[in-house]
């Protein structure tokens, strides 16, 4: 996607050959102009997939997964991190790995929000090793509901994420992929969809 | 907001005379054609107030806030509620107390992105006793950012958040207002913005 590299070029900063921070329009401020061209390049790519639901992970998850609910018109469920107190229903849940925080995090979500009648496509804002994907791909599976694919705003192509998720036979589409972070620059892929 | 109102009592879950739960369109599934009509509330009440930026806290005010700032065409600002590893910036800091979880909790923006020229649109998804909100304000004005006033998707007006604003000299804009919340029943204010 297009505007994405862009932005990603004017306003990204590479702090090491693995860490690039898009604070300013992603992860802490949200620009919400990109945030619906992108739920517009998600809602094309899965417009013939019968998506019922969206899942993501809190919090940059959530503006991407809104902007392409609202275009294929369909829910969002964002998992939690940490369980909050009015969430006292049944839960499904999933153990994620970070490897750069070095630490485990359950996530969660209601179990009356998915059923087997549904099929989900999962959004998420970076895919560096799949730990995060992984997580949701089994929350929804416990559900029993049908995965459509996986939507990823960033991808960082040089980390394992995209094998281990193609692996489980999951369709991956990533809207901005990265090659390489070598001397704080940023190399695309060419192939990036769109 | 009079499908707020409506969404609420077909789908909001009375759990005490305290506690509403909305799980099923705001806070943990999200409805992204209500957010869409919810943002274009919060940008026609405040249309003519000069806001340069929203800023809100995560999770649940990141919707209602992305579609706000969609129709001003302001970038989003979303404070965490914990310290992630890439957010390695000077931080602006408050500390919220939460009645209902009994835990105080530090939330925290990168000072790179609030500046002295800013107008800023605090938005967030329920007010009850203020403290999320006021957290947001200590933020806001350490900054130097002027304050145009606070967007409240739903206000419990049974609790003494409105008060606490309104003696900051806070202009407050809720979408839902509920009066009470006994016998299981919503109970809504009468004069709702729209």
């Amino acid at each position: 996607m297009k505007r994405l590299q862009e932005k990603m070029e004017q306003e990204g900063r590479v702090l090491s050959a693995h860490v690039l921070k898009v604070d300013s329009f992603l992860n802490h401020q949200i620009d919400p102009q990109l945030m619906k061209e992108i739920g517009e390049a998600f809602a094309e790519l899965f417009q013939k997939a019968g998506i019922t639901k969206i899942v993501t992970l809190e919090s940059s998850g959530i503006a991407p997964s809104v902007m392409t609910g609202l275009v294929l018109g369909v829910p969002v469920l964002f998992a939690r991190k940490r369980q909050s107190l009015t969430m006292t229903d049944d839960l499904l849940t999933a153990d994620v790995y970070s490897f750069t925080k070095e630490t485990t995090n359950r996530i969660a979500v209601s179990n009356t929000f998915l059923t087997k009648e549904d099929t989900v496509l999962i959004i998420d804002d970076f895919l560096a090793n799949g730990q995060a994907a992984l997580g949701l791909i089994d929350i929804v599976q416990q559900a029993g509901s049908a995965i459509a694919g996986i939507g990823i705003v960033i991808e960082k192509s040089f980390q394992n994420g995209r094998t281990l998720l193609e692996e489980k036979g999951m369709r991956v589409e990533s809207l901005a992929r990265i090659d390489s972070l070598q001397d704080g620059h940023i190399q695309f892929k060419e192939e990036v969809a769109k």
